[in-house]
C-alpha cells in the first residue's frame, strides 16, 4: 500500500476528494433506457427473452416455486443454516430498536396534529447472481422491511444455469420473503418499478447490483423509491501504536477482496504502524484465494496517510466518509462523538468489520463513495413512511383565519384565503 | 368539473393510474447537463453569466447582504411578520416531535451496539422567484433543518430585477437561515451540489422548482441528497352528504389556483354533492384573480368520482395517493386508520387545507404524483442521519468467530474469515 507522508492536511483532503469523484457511463444509460422501455411494453415476454440473451437460461416461469425453496433449505450445510438463523436473530433484535412510532399533540383546545407512521405496502429486493450472491445481504435487506411491517417482500435475482444459489434461497426463507423471481439486471429493476404480468409493482427497491442495476435504479427513482446507488466497498481505519499490524492489515484486506475498485484506507500517527501494516498487507495478500482482486484494490485504492495528531486523523476520516470505519485506538468509544461521516463504526481492537457484515445485527447495506455525508445504513425507517394529519374545531379556525388569509394574500393565492373564509359564513 | 359515474372501481383505478404517468423531457435533460458542467468548470463566473442571460440581472456579488435582509424586515407589513412568526412557532412545536434520538443496547456481555443520530452539516434550500416565491415555503424547508441541528443552512433564489422579495427575506431571517444567494434554476442546484468560490457545497438540497430545477436535482442526486422531485399541487377530498358544497369547492380551487397542471379530485357517494360541488366550482371560479390557471386545472385535471360506498371511496383515494387529502365525513378521525397513501390529511369540515399550507405546523412540502405511496412530508428526519456502531470484547468475538467464518467462507470471502481468526492468535 502507498504510504503518504509529509503532506499537509489540505493536500491530503484534496487527494481524498479527487478519489471520490464519480462518473456516469452514457452508453450504459442508453442501454438501460432501452431495457426499461422494452420491459414496460412487453412485460414477462421481455424478461424471458433477456434471460435467454444475457444469462443463457430458458425460463418457463419466472417465479421460484416453494418446493424449490424447501429443497434448498434441506441441501444447505446445517452449520450455515444455524449461522444464518443466529445472524437473523441479531439483525432483528437490533433493528427492532429503530421502529418509529406515530405521535399526536394538541397545542391548544380545538387543534389536533399528528403523524401516523406506517409501512410501505410492497418492497423489491435485488440480489446479485454468481459469486456476488450474498445470503447475508438477503437478511440485511429483508429483515428491516419485515420489522417495519411490509406485507409484500419480493426478491429478484438473475437466472443461473444451475439454478438459484440454495443458500440464497435458504436466507430468503429465513427472512420471510414472500416471493422470489429469476430476473436480473436493469430488466429486474424495470419489472419491480412498473410491474409485469407475473411481477407486482413495488413501492421501493433496495439492494446492490452492477452498473446496469445501479443505472436502472437511478432511472426509475421517483417512479419508486430506491435505497441508494451503491458503490464499491470501503474501509477506513484510524489506528495508532496500540493497534496490531496483523489485525489492521487483515481488516483492510477483508474489504479489498470484494472488488478491484474497493477502497482501503489507514490513517495513523505512527510511522512504525504505517510501515508494519504495509508489510503485513503484502504478506497476507499472498495466501488469499482472491489475491488478484485484493491486490488490484490495494494497489489502486489502498492508501496509508501518516499525520501528526489524532485530531488530524479524525478530521481527514470525516472527509473520507467511509462506508466502514474502524477505530483501533485506546478508549475508542470516546472518539465516537467526533465522527461526523461514516456508515458503520467498529470500536476497538476486537470489533473486526466482518462481525458487522454477518452477525452482530447492525446493517451492512451502507452508504459508499462519500455519501455517508448525507445518508445512513439501511434500516427500518427505509420501509416506513409518515402521514401527517390535522383537525381543527370551528373556533380554532376562527382564531387563525386572519393570519392564514394574510399570508395567502401576500403570496397572491386568493383562493387559499377564501377556502378559510367560506367556512366563516 | 367532470363527474365520472357508472364506472367500476377497476375502471376508475385505471383512469387514475393513467393520470399519474410522468415523462421526462430529454431536451431539458441535455440543457441541464450542460449547465451543470459549466458551473462545475467556471463557478461564480458561470452563475453571474446565467443571471444576465436568463434573468437579465447583472450581479457583482451573489450573496444577499445582512443590511438588505434587515431592511426587508422593516419594509414588510407588521401583520404579515406577525403571521409568519406565529406560523414559525407552530411549525417548530410540531416538528420538534419528530426529532429522532440515538440508541444503544447490549444484547449480551461484551457486545455493545448503537446508533448515533446526528444532523447533516450543510443544507441548501431552493426558493423559486417571481410569483412562486413563497415565504411560507422558506419556513417549511428551513425550520425542520434548524431543529435537526444543521449548522449551515443556505438559501438560493433566482435574481430578480427589482431585488429579492422582501417577505421571502423576512421569512429567511425568522427561520434563521445562515446565508442567501441570488442564483436560480439548474445553475443554483449545480452550485449547491459541487460548490463554487462563493457558494459552499452542501449535503442535501430541498425545495421545489420548475422543470429545470427538478431535472437538475435528479441529475445531482447521489452527489448530494435531495428531498424529492416535486410535481404540481394536488388535493383529494372524500366527502358525503354531510359536507357543504361551498367548502368542498373552495378547497378544490385552493389547489387548482397553483398551477394549470394541479389536480383536484373529489370522491363521493352522493350524487347530490357531486352536482352541487361542480356548480359551486363554476361559480367560485368566476371571481378568482387566478381564474385562468384554476379553470385550466379543473378542466383538465379536475374530476369528481361518484361511487357507491365509503369503503370504495377510500380504496380509490389510496390509489390517487394525493399530496393533500381532506376527509369531509362524519367522524373523520375514524377513517384515518384506513388511509394508506397520502401526504397530509385534513380531518373534518373545519380543517381546510390552507391551514396546513400556512399556519398549523405540519409541513407543506409533501409527496406529489402518487409518490405518497413511498414518501413522506419533509421533516426533521430529512436532515438527520444515523451512524451505527459496534463494540466487541475478545470473549464475545471468540463466541461468534466460527459463525462469522462459516458465513464468510460460504460466500467465498476468505479474507473476511481471516480478519476474525487473526485476532484469535
Amino acid at each position: 500500500m502507498q504510504i503518504i507522508k509529509n503532506e499537509s492536511i489540505n493536500q491530503i483532503k484534496a487527494r481524498i476528494r479527487q478519489q471520490t469523484l464519480k462518473t456516469v457511463d452514457p452508453q450504459v444509460e442508453n442501454r438501460v433506457a432501452d431495457i426499461i422501455a422494452t420491459v414496460r411494453e412487453k412485460g414477462d415476454v421481455a424478461l424471458k427473452s433477456y434471460a435467454k440473451a444475457f444469462d443463457d437460461v430458458s425460463l418457463d416461469v419466472l417465479k421460484v416455486s416453494s418446493s424449490q425453496i424447501n429443497q434448498a433449505m434441506k441441501s444447505v450445510d446445517p452449520e450455515v443454516i444455524a449461522a444464518l438463523e443466529k445472524a437473523a436473530a441479531n439483525i432483528r433484535s437490533f433493528h427492532q430498536l429503530e421502529l418509529q412510532t406515530s405521535f399526536e399533540d394538541s397545542p391548544r383546545p380545538g387543534v389536533l396534529r399528528g403523524t401516523k407512521v406506517t409501512a410501505l405496502s410492497a418492497v423489491g429486493i435485488y440480489v446479485p447472481g454468481g459469486t456476488a450472491a450474498y445470503p447475508s445481504s438477503v437478511l440485511m435487506n429483508a429483515l428491516p422491511a419485515k420489522i417495519a411491517g411490509v406485507k409484500n417482500i419480493i426478491m429478484v435475482t438473475p437466472p443461473q444455469k444451475d439454478g438459484t444459489n440454495p443458500v440464497v434461497l435458504a436466507a430468503a426463507k429465513i427472512a420471510g420473503i414472500d416471493s422470489i423471481y429469476q430476473v436480473g439486471g436493469a430488466q429486474a429493476i424495470a419489472a419491480l418499478a412498473y410491474g409485469t404480468e407475473s411481477i407486482p409493482k413495488v413501492d421501493k427497491i433496495t439492494g446492490p447490483g452492477n452498473a446496469y442495476v445501479a443505472t436502472a435504479k437511478r432511472a426509475v427513482y421517483g417512479q419508486v423509491a430506491i435505497d441508494m446507488i451503491a458503490g464499491p466497498s470501503e474501509i477506513g481505519i484510524l489506528a495508532d501504536d496500540s493497534a496490531r499490524p496483523q489485525d489492521v492489515a487483515a481488516d483492510l484486506l477483508s474489504q479489498a477482496e470484494h472488488d478491484v475498485n474497493a477502497r482501503a484506507i489507514l490513517i495513523t500517527n505512527s510511522e512504525k504502524l504505517a510501515q508494519a501494516v504495509s508489510d503485513e498487507v503484502d504478506k497476507q495478500l499472498l495466501t488469499l484465494p482472491r489475491v488478484d482482486i485484493a491486490r488490484a484494490a490495494v494497489d489502486s485504492n489502498g492508501f496509508i496517510y501518516l499525520v501528526d495528531t489524532v485530531d488530524d486523523m479524525i478530521d481527514l476520516m470525516n472527509v473520507v466518509a467511509p462506508e466502514h470505519l474502524e477505530i483501533q485506538l485506546e478508549n475508542a468509544y470516546d472518539y465516537l462523538a467526533k465522527i461526523q461521516n461514516a456508515g458503520s463504526v467498529f470500536l476497538g481492537k476486537y470489533a473486526s468489520e466482518p462481525l458487522g457484515d454477518y452477525l452482530a445485527g447492525p446493517n451492512h447495506i451502507l452508504p459508499t463513495g462519500g455519501t455517508a455525508r448525507f445518508s445512513s445504513a439501511l434500516g427500518v425507517w427505509d420501509f416506513q413512511k409518515r402521514i401527517q394529519y390535522l383537525d381543527y374545531s370551528q373556533a380554532a379556525l376562527s382564531d387563525d383565519a386572519s393570519d392564514v388569509a394574510a399570508l395567502a394574500r401576500e403570496e397572491g393565492l386568493e383562493a387559499h384565503a377564501r377556502a378559510i373564509e367560506v367556512r366563516q359564513s
